[in-house]
């Protein structure tokens, strides 16, 4: 698509429609909006359909508000991630269609529906039950980008048998996140069962030598099972995001 | 007993009294129970008699008490660790014969008594006053687990006689649990003066170089001392079901 | 599969052509085989018609061999990995077909030839000349999935329009391949400028707080660009494979 | 200037004006003062026409108060940064020219306005929104050292169009401040378009793997860009002041 | 013993047979022998019957050789551990009943065979080939202390059916020993089987964030599984002298 | 004097007024107290000279309380360290001798006023005002031992004249302890100036890359300059007790 | 210039002498060269009149050779840094130009000698006589980039008199590169000292606890001083590079 | 003494006996050498007399001899430690008196012998043989110093007993060097026993999680016993120049 607008661009310059010095300011015209604070990047939520997503750590209410609002306008789906109760009490008022989410700490805005019968499957797999934050956002995530999800909790390594009993849902998907804390295990043994991506989220759930997800991030790298790859700590988002991604295939279509 | 159920389902399969698909789906009907947010276990606790472990740490009250209260319907008893007080209270008021303790921060609920003469004594030992919920923890659950238990606090390095006045004490021991932080030396110590398992925990006492724990974890991991064994910092429950496992020599009685 | 065998063995038990004794031993019986010091998985070569992979780190030679033979028996393809030198040169002797890459330190064997118009394309980019051993190891491994691949090397963040000459090369891939050393930055520029999942590869070329690759991966795991995913250190094999499963899209078409 | 001083000194002693041991005292007499908690060096502020900076944390309002009035009496401009948000509303109270930045952070108290056409121009580039605290530390400390200062926000490598329709400013820069988290690979990105000392900062935004900026800080130290320098996490100040010093070009004029 | 050793000498005092002072001097008088660069330590193997054992790391062949002679006077079993092979050479052939293992490189001296039906069994199960020099040394240790054991190797988690095939021979055991490298995910998964003691040794087997087994060490110390505990990296001696502790049951029999 | 205790016994066995038995008993009878959570040692207390000291770290106000009177119905003076405000007044309020230093969060109970021509100086040197409440820990310490203290404070070396002026003051010195966050460059360049023992004491003063003084702590150990010593994070009790030590000088007196 | 690249090329569409497509292709066609293995920046060389700098470290004596005849061939100087002495004498050997520095391992390829009297000064100053390697390699680099630089080498602090005794000299530089190991506590005594920007290289010299560096990576990212920036741990190249730069007082003039 | 030096200068200032000009070169002429690749120290020889020490790592045999050279003209020892053998053999050639320890890898060069009673004992103790260089170089240092030395080898924690034989012997030193790997709890045990400074040393002797001596390390900066203070791992020169400072007892005899 850029390619084509830049191959406009030329040809109204060939046309004589268009006088060089001013190609040369839009060549330099890129869809951003500056706000002061923030750069929106209006050109992802064109190219690919997905809703914006907007970090909600670190930003003020005022922040997540604001850059809801120039996404919206131009009809564009939002996705808020990480936010304070307040900021997500404020989107909800601020916007009708607003879905809030509080144990992933999420807000959708979005006027499409994400049809029932979605193309692909999206499974989200967590370890324990206090991983359920982490594997809400994911499923939030995924649905929002267009996945069907199936949701399977608390099925850690210490018990295995609970898990084996999902074996065939998981053969059903086009690819698993796998959420655990503690020492990660678990995405090895899906992975092992599998030959689908699995993408592992470690999270921060374990105290003492678990440093905050550290001795499950190693775990996941160290997968000894193929097809295993790793997002950051607590990253539901992220890994949500990148199962809906593999779902999607759609970028050789085009 | 699993090895059991399989065979009995075979050959109820050889006798015609059931068909082949309904064996397929009772094979994958495993003991465990879904509460949505968690998968209940109670395989574990059908088999070796031990109480089922709740893990409070990350949990709300209500799935703490959701979760008892299944484990408490079969008539297994129910061992919860690393509660928060509000969670603890929710506990007793709800089991009549719930015991919390407060230092270690558990709540133990249990029909049966622990018999005083009980076979076997663990003996948990710290090296300081602070280490003290933690060796609470490790003796509420070896405790839980059958275990006579010897408690023998505050025989740190620094001042050797205090320890070595209780060296016969730690002869009579089948398992020892040594509680320390700081430099974590005890461990070593306490290893070179017997020649029984010594279950070693960490603890996050102390401050700056001691990283939580770290120094500890890495000295008791580098122990001279032969026979001594590791659990992860502050898991005086991991280091008090290990003591008892050893201690209970069941397994190959059967 | 596995559940067909298993209906299968049920189905004769009720027809009494097995004896439930016996049916207890098969379905321990499942295909892998005891070489003593390995137990090779025929199962997953079954299944999945990807090559068995040999780590071959850590084995001697004589094991790589005897592994191999093993699989090759049965006709499936055999890749092996970070071989010593001897160890390739004594797969080559031994197996006709055999193809060796020296700078991936990979050997393949393989009778039937990945075809050149295979479906889905994977790209394998590199931020610089040092990481090309780690960038080819993904490369033969993706092909011997059976993917196409386009190589795109020395394309290092500290030259941009090195990399953005590519960029309409990167939009048809299926999937990314990025492999960076020292900070890693490439992974999420790329991801920046693509909507397809990118597997990123940190390399232990650097020096210094490099960290031998600890540097690169952990900016890597923090991206800001949504999308990407990360394997372990130097891992090009984790990081084709996974990228071939994605570029293969089987799962839910069975 | 402190040579002249000694020079000054032996020339009296030289002349009798001054007894040998009188001149040994004053030898010893460097001009700081001691205010019994802190020694402040008004030597520094002296020699430099710098202000005098007071790094506000772990100091109570009363000695922030007590080392800006020893420094204002003696006509030398005061920056003081990390305050409390009460030490700087005392600071406003105290000294009428105070110019509070609430988001930085910082007070300064000068009598002397920075000109508008200031010689020499600082960018302060920011990776993210959430980066502002420490961007606009540095721009207030840069601006305080006499430079012209150019804020450019929320420009991360994950939209790369968006700092791409900066490169023109940045060339314009006698340095450069890049002031990024996560994966900090901005610093890289901005160091391969330009020929321009870069001081990163890398910043604690983040989460997970970030490690409170450690992963950011490990990109920027081995950036692939040559001309990239780093200070600490979060250390705007630091950063503001570099730039300044590289930007002032005094040194070799004396 | 040395309670008994103590009460003999004070009755001899008692009796006038033994002047004080003189008694003074025997106290001191502990059983170990000063060979100047070591003291060798007889009272542990009078006490246990178990082997002296000799830490060949950083020790000369002269100084193995030395120890081990003193050791064999007084009638001991010696075993070493970690010898270089000129060492080991060495020591067979000094000692006629020496026993070498290259892959764990130990030599055990020791004129009484470990009797084949020796009481109690200690599995040793490990999750890759290459892990084999650690399980080893693990099962030359043990049987020195007189256990039966029963080795189990490449049975790692990606390939979860090979575990499951040996499900009865873990439940025979009085103690496991699993050693894993990379993830260390096999002891997590054997704990969540039995519910016996597990000793995990983590080993250096990886690459990359494996970080020399610290990768491994982390899992196995956050095991989600109940009675696992851990020894140091690649320390197959430690585990298999817990391990036969636990088999031996001999602490509460005096 | 253990040695003369013993002597003592043996001589009253060897005359027949005890019986060997009792002797035994009394062997193991050392001087601590079991408070059941507490085992006051108050061997050292005796032998020494020196203060009781209590680590009031992670102890509740009762405990410290309790184990104080102990110490101090034996006679024996009492320190206590890091305590909380509370505890702090509440020793104030139970000892009419306390002293209590809120910067330092200790209190001294004793009767014995350290005289003010004590022998031997001890300097205590800090970098920085924030670096005050360790300084003033290890001067309080050291003053309880009966060292007089020299206090310089705020001489980082940032400005090394305001040092140098001190230099002649450190040279009386016995000892001396440097206090520093951040780089910690202060200790060797005190230690570069004179020929005495420098307990250098790192504080988890710092932000950022100080990791909470570690970066101290590694600068210390390594210092260029001989004569250097480190003890542990903000660890100011430490040095002051070890430069107390060295300046003492009795134990060759004996 | 880039800049007018675009200009021209617009310019030339507008005025009919170049097809819009052809245009297209030409914005695509930046000024590298790719050799398979590299991409060549000729742009940067082109650019800056700084030479071309080959990161010798990984790649083959073949690959540098390549690299630096395409870049000698456009007239370009050429830096090679990290070279195998191997690689360095065939450098020598192919260009006549060549200088070779062993100790700095370093190649210069340049028909233009940098004039004694460059405008300009830099100093290098390092800790000990073991950081002479990467002192001189930002010697080399300062130079190759047309500084003048005053060598001073082996004034550690824990001598400081040697230090002080080149002030003067210090104070004549636009800029310093402070090269030391072990604490690195001589950046911030040098950047106390003068109001100079000074670039900090920690070098790996030192054991135990230097962690290769990391000790003194911290100690001067915290350093005390400001205007005190720091690169990569023994990056000689780097500080030299950015010395230079700051040095070189270019980019406004343009 | 520096001191005196200067108020000459004023002297002969005061009394036209010197040119301002020519006093001030000289007060920056203080006693050091320059070589060139060394400044070499003699103002510290002069001022203690105690040897200068060379620390061989990272220097070639002609660095080493020459500066050993410019010592020895001066009249001062010489001791040069982590030598390679083929640089302690060229010292030895060059100079008659030298002393090679080879397994402390010093040499010392020094004309005056140490007085057979020299005053004051240091205490050298190892916890294991493989400990012996580190302490070995402490016990050559010490002696340099001029200290008695007494060596107490391989008493390790495992086996108390041996320790605490000599019991005695440690209370009559002034100050005790402790050597200890692995887990380093011989320091605690040690500083527990005596109230002497103990100057405590972990070596790199251990594997896995002892990373290279940082766990003795950790576990000695997190001593409980008071009195402990520690140097760099591996720094047995380190501890014995501390531990003969102590000893030695100059600093207030001035």
């Amino acid at each position: 698509m850029q390619q084509q607008q830049i191959r406009h661009l030329l040809e109204q310059v060939a046309s004589g429609n268009l006088a060089p010095e001013k190609a040369l300011d839009q060549l330099r015209d890129l869809p951003f909006e500056n706000l002061g604070f923030a750069h929106v990047d209006h050109h992802r939520a064109l190219r690919t359909g997905f809703p914006e997503v907007i970090f909600g750590q670190g930003k003020t209410c005022e922040q997540v508000l604001s850059i809801a609002e120039r996404i919206a306008e131009r009809g564009s789906p939002v996705l808020a991630t990480r936010l304070e109760a307040s900021t997500a009490q404020a989107l909800v008022e601020r916007f009708d269609q607003a879905q809030h989410d509080p144990l992933a700490r999420t807000v959708l805005v979005s006027t499409a529906d994400i049809p029932a019968a979605a193309e692909g499957l999206v499974a989200v797999v967590s370890a324990g039950t206090s991983d359920l934050p982490v594997a809400r956002e994911a499923v939030v995530t995924a649905r929002a980008m267009g996945a069907r999800v199936e949701e399977i909790y608390d099925v850690g390594v210490a018990g295995l048998h609970r898990l084996l009993a999902y074996r065939e849902k998981l053969h059903q998907a086009r690819s698993i996140v796998v959420v655990a804390g503690m020492e990660g295990a678990l995405a090895s043994v899906v992975g092992g069962l599998v030959e689908i991506p699995v993408v592992a989220v470690p999270t921060s759930i374990g105290y003492g030598a678990s440093f905050q997800g550290l001795a499950a991030l190693l775990a996941m790298l160290n997968s000894c099972a193929s097809g295993v790859v790793v997002v950051n700590i607590d990253n539901g988002f992220g890994a949500g995001y990148a199962a809906a991604l593999i779902n999607r295939r759609t970028s050789d279509e085009s």
